[in-house]
């Protein structure tokens, strides 16, 4: 199973529809740039390596569809292309990482007009592999710290559906468990949109792992109760000190691990981190629809007033102080994280 | 508006079903045993004081049921009825506290088994008047902590819904609306069965407060960022230390507060305390069924996979450290909370 996959045949992308999901398992055929941007603004893809990837191939519909000439003006409808991408996610950070680093490529390529939708479609193709690895990695590093027996928390949309295979910290637990380590998650249902039971939950299915669904004001009792081993979560952002800025409700969840003695671990590639920001103290987050809160989505079941207010804050910041470790591609990172990010840094970066 | 009203006309007890809020204001006319029974079972009404109302009145139901012509063959078949209501709510402390209180009181009644039942209504409307003035109390005391244009944070059903009027937590933020404070509250859902999404709300809504729906899991945001002035929730049952055990949660709002020097409060009758428990360290806590967290109950709407399994905990432990203050009907405490109720305690109260 990939969640996103070129298929060369039809020159479409094929990725599982999360809105389809637990329901029904269906894939989006995505043909052109706007079939991505649709499928990108009603989140039918979400997770930061998946909005990443399919970003990469948005340069692509982009390029293969300008009518343009001149290579020059070609370059400049696709970075436009990315700019609409960007004002959408701002706060996706390996997506602009990854976008910027193909714009860069683009710059010295020295085919003509015709040629250049082929080499974005290349450089898309690359970003899924190097995605794919990335995943393999953090899920390897990370299933070294996963004993026989294990109760592990799980948090937000960290599998297989969040990039192109694996992801993050569901990978970690998967690969743990494929290696014969039996394991049980409890996996936190994650509201407003319900990543954890709808995707998350539904993948573990999907793998034989055993779980059980807790709402998420659940941790903590479970935390205290000294049920719960290890917590596991992924980051749509990290901050050069390891501030890790996610879906909304790891800072408590992070918390409440601290709270107990209760190891946390951060699961993601290095290239979320964001060097520029030295921690994540004065990040600005984004709120999203307040109609996710008072409602089910996707389901159309109010469960509020009629009339009710609501306010959606997507994300929250999780001081590295909270955190036992950050399980990267490049391996298993401890405290000081601000040196042994930099280190890492400087030990070079593929973009 | 009362939520629990006992009708003399009809000889029945009127309570607000809390199963058909917020789509409907509709009435529950309680007239047997069985009826009153079949609301605590489906939780059509819930809430520490109202369980604890509704109990009272199950047992002059029991008493004007039973066929005894003998006073003690009567008393005891109340008895019973006191059991199978502990049985249904083993965590419900001022439940028992109230019902235990009562068979005392009847012990000592000399009237024949045809008087007995007159005098368990004459109990059930006075522990009905006695938890109002209670309500009243607390919300009188706790208006005094709250300023103009605070902004306070709510979690779970603390209002009039919670007991006969007023309630404990929401009862202090009304108290001080109507005294003319501007406050705005952030009502947190209250997963799994959305009391703060369904009922508080919807409470809000009456009384014209301002308020904001928010997920459970984004208070620890609104805290770090600086926008809740005071936290406030009920409590389900306390310890002598001040130990609060309370909707599943409250844990992890209580820590996220604690951690960001925004004071938390917890409001409730210190009818709500367990002197016999030092501490809540090692109590055993609740589970509720399951399909709660898998579904949005009484909407019928699936949030996970057909095959998954969850854990339903329902109640969890907030250590009295990360209380700044205990609101109670006979004062505000401040720690030491163990010395400070204590205190309380030895200066009378009534049963």
């Amino acid at each position: 199973m990939r969640s996103i996959r070129w298929d060369e045949e039809s020159r479409k992308l094929m990725i599982i529809n999360q809105l389809a999901l637990p329901a029904e398992l269906r894939c989006l055929e995505v043909g052109s740039y706007t079939d991505i941007m649709e499928a990108l603004e009603s989140r039918a893809v979400d997770g930061a390596s998946a909005l990443a990837v399919c970003g990469a191939f948005a340069l692509y519909f982009a390029a293969s569809e300008a009518e343009m000439r001149e290579p020059t003006a070609l370059r400049e409808s696709v970075c436009a292309a990315r700019e609409q991408l960007m004002r959408l996610l701002p706060n996706a950070v390996n997506l602009r990482a990854l976008t910027a680093g193909i714009l860069r490529r683009a710059q010295t390529f020295e085919g003509g007009a015709q040629e250049l939708p082929a080499f974005y479609l290349q450089q898309a193709l690359a970003a899924a592999e190097q995605d794919l690895e990335a995943s393999l990695s953090i899920a390897r590093n990370g299933a070294e710290l996963l004993h026989d027996g294990d109760e592990i928390l799980l948090y937000g949309n960290t599998g297989a559906l969040a990039g192109v295979d694996y992801g993050t910290a569901m990978g970690v637990v998967r690969w743990a468990y494929e290696q014969g380590k039996r394991v049980h998650v409890y996996m936190a249902e994650t509201r407003p949109r319900l990543q954890g039971s709808k995707l998350s939950a539904w993948e573990l299915e999907q793998y034989g792992i055993p779980y059980d669904v807790i709402v998420d004001a659940a941790a903590g009792y479970l935390l205290k109760a000294g049920k719960v081993d290890k917590v596991l979560f992924g980051a749509q952002r990290v901050a050069a000190n390891g501030d890790v800025i996610n879906h909304i409700g790891t800072y408590m969840l992070a918390l409440a691990a601290y709270d107990n003695g209760v190891p946390a671990y951060a699961a993601f590639p290095l290239a979320c981190v964001d060097f520029d920001s030295p921690s994540a103290g004065h990040a600005s987050l984004e709120e999203s629809d307040p109609s996710e809160v008072l409602s089910i989505r996707y389901y159309d079941s109010a469960t509020a007033p009629k009339s009710s207010r609501a306010r959606n804050f997507t994300l929250d910041i999780t001081s590295q102080r909270l955190l036992s470790g950050l399980i990267t591609d490049r391996g298993v990172l401890y405290p000081p994280f601000f040196r042994n990010l930099t280190v890492l840094k400087q030990y070079g970066r593929d973009e």
